[in-house]
């Protein structure tokens, strides 16, 4: 409280104080969707590749965060012409409210770069990553929303028409950026997966493709959940006040259409696949998780503004479009491990197209009118704006990262794993695993069987060799090893050590 | 800031922006908590179980979004009678700060649903889940909502009494739903797991308990600690609004008697574990875990009003009836493999009990008299109303749907698990684990054994058979997997085949 | 909304609950930093001692809740003298906006007795552990809070000077706590890994360290994860308020430097590691990790006064320091599995001496002259004493622990895993995994190799028995398991059972 401030001063003051709880808050909930991102993926590549992805999320907010502050975003909202702003370059000149602007931003901007990640995943060197990220959180993605979502953005301002007799300004609209966000990042995913090309074995010699599990499914579902409650702020809270008149049925009808849209995805992939329809009549959960984030992904562009129905009926068609993306990424041999393109720009597409259609009482389906069908045509135009800009530009990028040779790992490193040689980190490494209480309720992981997921069709026996530092003493404890040692260990090991060293240090390129 | 309002004006619209942000923030955290619930059970559930059990909790807040939208909402909040309500179905006519409070009511109708999942996992057919989980959302919940939470429900309204002259009205109250959401929940999941039947091997011919160990206590470690976040918003948040004279004071004692009650709640089941008095003198783990879930869950009732000591010593109630549930579940032979009775029904009954003894200043307690004796009069026959509801409309529920044959899976699948049959996905395909950079720093997990887990006290040599798509030149690398092979292939494979397929498909049924 | 209030009331209202909101939100934020150190320490330990670290992060804020409730509050912010606090012992007399504040540095405490348990990791027994961390939370980060944080505390009050004829106080500031609660945890930590000396097989006859591999690096992204999310919150609420004039900027401020500091420090380490400065050319993603932490730990002091260069700066001298005191700490033969030295106390010592010289416009880089000087000596003094007084205290209860043969738990304990003797649980016992659909798509991992990993070198191979209660007759679907079995049984089972029990109860003491 404001010793001898006026009660005006006061309210002004609460507004300020609300208003910056507001985008801090939602905010840090939209930072945890990097985590969400992180498990997702996670889940989804094999154990040999789970490091490498984790370090990517993990960094993505960090090079993000440092590329967004030193120009992303001065491109975005700093002073400047309708294409892009530059100001603000490094945070100078920020005022004093600017710094829970900037940070709100800034997650929203980390979150299009960390779709990326997915795309490319278990083949993208992590030089190449490093700079295709900064590319995205510092220019890619800013110019864009500089020019939908900053006041002075040429998207955002459209043009000024007559409508009975009034002079009404249309534009394009996209409330938490189905297109902004989305559309742009599926755009850089999918080109990505292009052109990296697809993991080895992803498709057989007559282009079918062949399934690539991932290794862990609960990271995927805790990604999902993750994921789930963030796009509950990253949907929420895109009026980025909750004080101005209206705000808070904005927020709370984006919160509840963010339920509906989610639903309405899910259901949609749930049914088709377990019809046959799509699918293999299972109950499918990673389909079902890819469909309802794909409702929340339409839903994006209007959810302040729709009533719960078609919040619902959004969610369904972002499903189906999932399930259409999906099945069309395949069909042109892409690679597209996390199915970011399907889910992001299958989404973002649905989502910034449904905004004019359905929006209450001013949308196209509620009011045919001159207005309603400009706001249709600015949207297609915001659309294919956005799309082209992210082709343009993401082509630019992998294509002069593969140009120069770094795009993508050595066939060596893919086929054995990215974790040990790049970061010299196993995920699982299996002298951690297993106790001395006997075989009473232990868990025990195996290693030495790896290197025989080398060849084809071959049966092994399962051998291990464990260096362990333990007073000799104990071995008496175990006969029953030593008993098999000895009949297992002129039999086994004159085939030859088993071990191959990954190389302790790589072969000094930066890569 | 609205221009041109009257301070008068602005003020009424800071209080509205700030409640709402507070229904949207902590109805948020509460939504976590289905995350919590799912790695609760993933992490207590077998392997072979695992994608079943995170899809059922994943879909119940799709599920119950949409039912809730559709009718639970309209019965629970609607105007009507004192028993239902009937407005506002589909969310016709609701006011704009309907949304929120419509969300902030769907996170708590999604907990009561979840709740039951884990009474019937591992067993339970999943057409059979999601209809019991829409009544619950749709219908039983929302109806006992309506009841106590209403301002027309006949629990909530309670009668008018004449005391010391004056007429007082006295009713059931229930902070954070003890009674209505928790108790409510129990008995549905008890009701479920009894009528579904144990688990195939929990209980020997003698009706003996054998234990059927989860397979990941960190899973269940991360949704405990996300349960305790969640908690805090659940307890926190039930007064409905934050910017209400007292408000301030009820959230704080609410969240600061959920961390004693939870405290309380470990420490005796802790301890009563560890000196021998129930269980077998070890420091466990998930024992502590549910004492303090279940301290949680008894102080929901009264949170915002007991002193910090009648908080502890409610939890600590609560962990001491979480054992005897545990225990008497057992002697009953029932299978409630996550201690949903235990947790929910106990904590419940406690909770609901403990608010009009401890209730500061006006609870038997501390003031014995005619107002405090009606009311724990009133919360007595609150609760005994809930229980008979729950339990007539479980019993109704889950014995239609074992009449209809489509409540349990078949003895095969349960035995074999229902992830591949059912999902088509397995929790951990092996083919995803392993690296080939030689046994250095690795786990692997192998394939190929899951079938000796049929027989008894099998002895098997660990053989793989993996079909990998890479070039065979791949294998002169690894002379020592070629070298094996030769050795053991002939000598094992002769064996016959070692894989058995699981059925891409089932059998057409709707299961 | 007070119905008659005066709009004067009705502000001052808003004020308090904008408040506490913003007190208990962020409060509930910090709280699942329980989860991040849980996770960060469950992945950095061995499988055999995860349920150990689990249950232990777990019950922190448990034991930290009653202690902190019954005398580390008052102690800290009783009124009493420069020292220590004695008032409001067990919430004796504690006003109603004091419920928020409470919980609010009962999160913080419970952080720093958290540090604690990742530097005597692995080999610290429970009970010992209990006691710990109830003195840590209860006595002695109170004291250290009243001297730093409390009006009436010695460092927080320092001493008047006159400066240019004005009389100005000037004393110790330290607004997130990065010597209050880092430098304070890390001294603990280390004391506490020191005494209690090394894991066995930590370090060669030569004192070089052998490394000690974690089991579960995703666990450790998750901790992480989490980390960073509450740490937006810690250091972003530290002024305990948002609506005090000033306070917005701050809040945000803290934010903004918490996203610099983490990326200062992520990229520092990850340079160095990478460019073999330090470490071994590998973008290793543990060290990173350290690095993004230890950042955060850095800025904590003066994150709401710094411009956002020097929150990059701080993080990025963070990262630095963190790797020279994890090579000094290895260097001393101390064994910190958790490296919280290097992070907490590393970071602490950067950020409480880089307040006072990069705050903006009065910090000495900016402004050199009596007053920044006296800051800076001020720091330096608080840094000292905080130091000494952890450093003391912490000997004693270390020392009286080892003295009196409960600090660390048995060498065969030790060596044969925590999980199983002392909490009766396995983190994931064998037999809750595989399914019996065959060998498609499976993990299935393996009991009966632990044994195996004790003596020095064996190869083993793999045997599992399986007492599974199941009928004989799914034997028969099994050929293959049975022809198997025949062949082996006899050639492997004659060399004795393979089986050693780890016992059902413990000696009886209560460790």
């Amino acid at each position: 409280m404001t010793t001898g401030a006026t009660i005006q001063e006061r309210v002004d003051n609460v507004d300020i104080a609300l208003d910056t709880m507001f985008l801090l808050v939602f905010g840090i909930f939209i930072y945890l969707m990097q985590a969400g991102f992180a498990f997702l993926e996670a889940g989804a590549v094999r154990s040999k590749n789970t490091v490498n992805i984790l370090i990517k999320n993990a960094l993505d907010s960090f090079f993000g965060g440092v590329s967004y502050w030193l120009f992303g975003y001065a491109f975005a909202y700093g002073e400047g012409n309708v294409f892009i702003g530059f100001s603000h370059f490094a945070h100078t000149g920020l005022t004093h409210t600017g710094y829970a602007h900037w940070f709100f931003q800034f997650v929203f901007a980390a979150t299009a770069a960390t779709i990326v990640s997915g795309a490319v995943a278990e083949r993208c060197d992590f030089m190449a990553y490093i700079i295709y990220s900064t590319c995205v959180t510092g220019f890619i993605y800013p110019v864009v929303s500089h020019w939908a979502w900053s006041d002075g953005g040429w998207l955002s301002r459209g043009d000024i028409y007559e409508i009975d007799g009034q002079m009404v300004q249309i534009g394009y609209h996209d409330f938490a950026g189905s297109g902004v966000v989305h559309l742009l990042g599926g755009t850089v995913a999918f080109v990505g997966a292009y052109i990296i090309g697809p993991r080895l074995g992803r498709f057989d010699e007559n282009g079918k493709p062949i399934e690539i599990r991932g290794h862990n499914i609960p990271y995927a579902a805790l990604g999902g959940f993750i994921l789930v409650f963030g796009f509950f702020a990253f949907n929420g809270s895109s009026s980025g006040s909750i004080t101005k008149p209206g705000d808070e049925e904005s927020v709370a009808s984006a919160v509840v259409n963010t339920v509906m849209a989610a639903s309405g995805g899910a259901f949609i992939t749930l049914l088709l696949k377990r019809t046959h329809t799509f699918g293999d009549s299972k109950w499918s959960f990673l389909t079902t998780l890819n469909g309802s984030l794909t409702g929340m992904v339409s839903v994006c562009a209007g959810c302040h503004a729709y009533r719960t129905y078609c919040g619902f009926f959004v969610g369904l068609c972002g499903g189906l479009m999932y399930l259409f993306i999906n099945w069309a990424v395949l069909k042109m041999q892409v690679d597209d491990p996390l199915d970011a393109t399907a889910v992001h720009f299958g989404g973002g597409v649905v989502g910034a197209f449904a905004a004019p259609l359905l929006t209450f009482e001013t949308g196209v389906f509620y009011n045919w009118n001159k207005a309603s069908v400009l706001y249709l045509g600015w949207q297609v135009a915001g659309m294919i704006a956005i799309f082209l800009w992210a082709l343009t530009l993401s082509i630019l990028v992998f294509g002069l990262l593969k140009k120069a040779g770094i795009l993508r790992v050595s066939e060596e490193y893919e086929m054995k794993g990215l974790d040990l040689p790049k970061h010299g980190e196993a995920a699982y490494p299996a002298e951690a695993y297993g106790h001395g209480w006997g075989d009473d309720q232990n868990t025990t992981t195996i290693r030495g069987l790896a290197k025989n997921s080398i060849g084809p069709m071959t049966t092994v026996i399962v051998v291990q060799e464990v260096p362990v530092d333990r007073p000799k003493t104990q071995e008496a404890e175990h006969p029953e090893v030593t008993a098999l040692n000895k009949i297992r260990k002129q039999e086994l090991l004159k085939n030859g050590p088993v071990e191959t060293q990954p190389g302790t240090s790589d072969s000094g390129t930066w890569s």
